[in-house]
């Protein structure tokens, strides 16, 4: 469901691509993919299509509750794009409601299955990390031309791809960490950060930080840099590469939205759900604990 | 831990009138009780007295957590005054840290210890709620007299009393509710809002919703009205009151404190621990969403 620019860049092609799923349906109130029973809306579908026992969410946020807890209602499997939800009240709601209905609900974070994620976890695994620094910098308007939704309140402005960072890092980092401080940098005219700057305590000693910006113009950075007692390590392009000392030890071709289709898959073959909110969790905190500062209007 | 305001009017008196605990010492940078054995800070009364089984802290959230987890550290069971943490992540950490040690950490909410709020939960089980507004508005300088940090980031702002509303609701509301808008008006010098408007998205139907204003003076406001199908209820004065179609029902002298001190001996008698969330999950939810709006400076 929500036929726009990500289901059409990600998940259209995961699921021509994959073993598992066919897409049998869309509900999109404008758009359809070609050769596909197309719906307006999710409850049309539902009703239309008893067959259909998965339902995969890549609406914004804001408006996806309704559509995930109708799913779940009608007995249907939910995969959500990220973020899960506009708030994570919501989403301990959707949570509940599949388990007492015994069906699976996928929360998930492609970012976590960029090529080189578990290289870096597994590489941390049992060292001592002193340093990790995060540099999250791209073009607002090359990823998301016009998307005004990303700047009204629930589109989370830079946290949108920020998230993305901090899935990798809840996902690498060996011990749960929280935020101690951060600053939030708004644009005049908007409702959503555009640079944020996040400082982690790690009850375990190391230096955590982030600097998020929506502003970067030319080539883009989406860099974890990781700094321990033996050597030092950089995780880049998204998660894709993972260099030690400057050798790369780990790459691949992106195979995310595979990735998360596959385990999907696994899931519902296992009969569970995975929904791990922690970094939806930091991003909330996030703005609870954030220093605000206003900068230059932005516009398209 | 913690010997300000809150200690002095509440959690001294409290301690004195309880037959579970003793204050043995206290740990306060600059205050201490009269005729108790004072510390500057809780590592040193941690290592003086071994003896002590239990700590008890009332510092503003931001400082709390590495205290805590001090205490934790040194196999103490932990009380926490609300919000029991300025991000929920380290709040999470806690609990984990606790229940690998066998230890109770309670999370209080003084508010839902209130005369009339169990009356209230009891009256509305098995109704159809129509729609439940909070009102809660008070004089910032009243309560919370040159306390700059309500205004600093982690602060909270109008959430500070607001979550008290929002401690009731969650115990009282027969389901779950998650937040579906929120308008947040902070003042043009200050990081954290004075004044907040909350709609909430209740499954069931209700049309829930909450105002809390930290500008009025005069009589206070601490009200949440209820209207079933049947009749309306007011919940006033904090929660030590409950009225049915204008007859009062419930009500009883304020023991939210000696309360949560007989809650948090339950506890450990059980070997439990009391962590629920979801207050605070609603006020990260309303900073993460809320618009944000900018008003008149506010000076003490």
């Amino acid at each position: 469901m929500g036929i726009g620019k990500i289901a059409r860049d990600q998940h259209v092609p995961a699921l021509a691509g994959s073993a598992d799923f066919t897409l049998a349906a869309t509900a999109s109130r404008n758009a359809r993919v070609e050769g596909v029973e197309g719906f307006a809306d999710l409850a049309t579908l539902l009703e239309a299509r008893p067959d259909i026992p998965c339902v995969s969410l890549c609406t914004p946020p804001v408006p996806r509750f309704d559509d995930a807890r109708r799913a779940l209602l009608a007995g249907r499997h939910v995969m959500l794009e990220k973020p899960p939800g506009a708030t994570l009240a919501e989403v301990h709601d959707l949570e509940a409601l599949a388990a007492a209905r015994g069906l699976t609900l996928f929360a998930t974070w492609h970012s976590r299955h960029a090529a080189a994620v578990g290289a870096a976890r597994d590489w941390l695994a049992g060292r001592t990390i002193r340093r990790l620094s995060i540099a999250w910098k791209e073009d607002v308007r090359r990823w998301h031309p016009g998307q005004d939704w990303v700047f009204e309140p629930g589109g989370l402005g830079v946290f949108d791809p920020g998230i993305n960072a901090l899935s990798v890092l809840t996902a690498i980092f060996p011990r749960p960490l929280h935020l101690a401080a951060a600053e939030l940098t708004f644009p005049a005219n908007r409702q959503t950060p555009i640079a944020a700057t996040l400082a982690f305590r790690d009850p375990g000693g190391a230096e955590v930080g982030a600097v998020f910006d929506w502003r970067q113009e030319g080539p883009q950075t989406w860099d974890i840099r990781i700094e321990t007692d033996g050597s030092t390590a950089l995780l880049s392009d998204g998660g894709a590469r993972l260099s030690v000392d400057g050798t790369e030890v780990a790459a691949g071709p992106d195979r995310e939205y595979p990735g998360l289709y596959a385990r999907f898959a696994e899931l519902l073959a296992a009969g569970g759900s995975e929904v791990d909110l922690s970094p939806m969790v930091h991003v909330a905190d996030a703005f609870t604990l954030g220093r605000r500062h206003v900068t230059d209007a932005f516009d398209w």
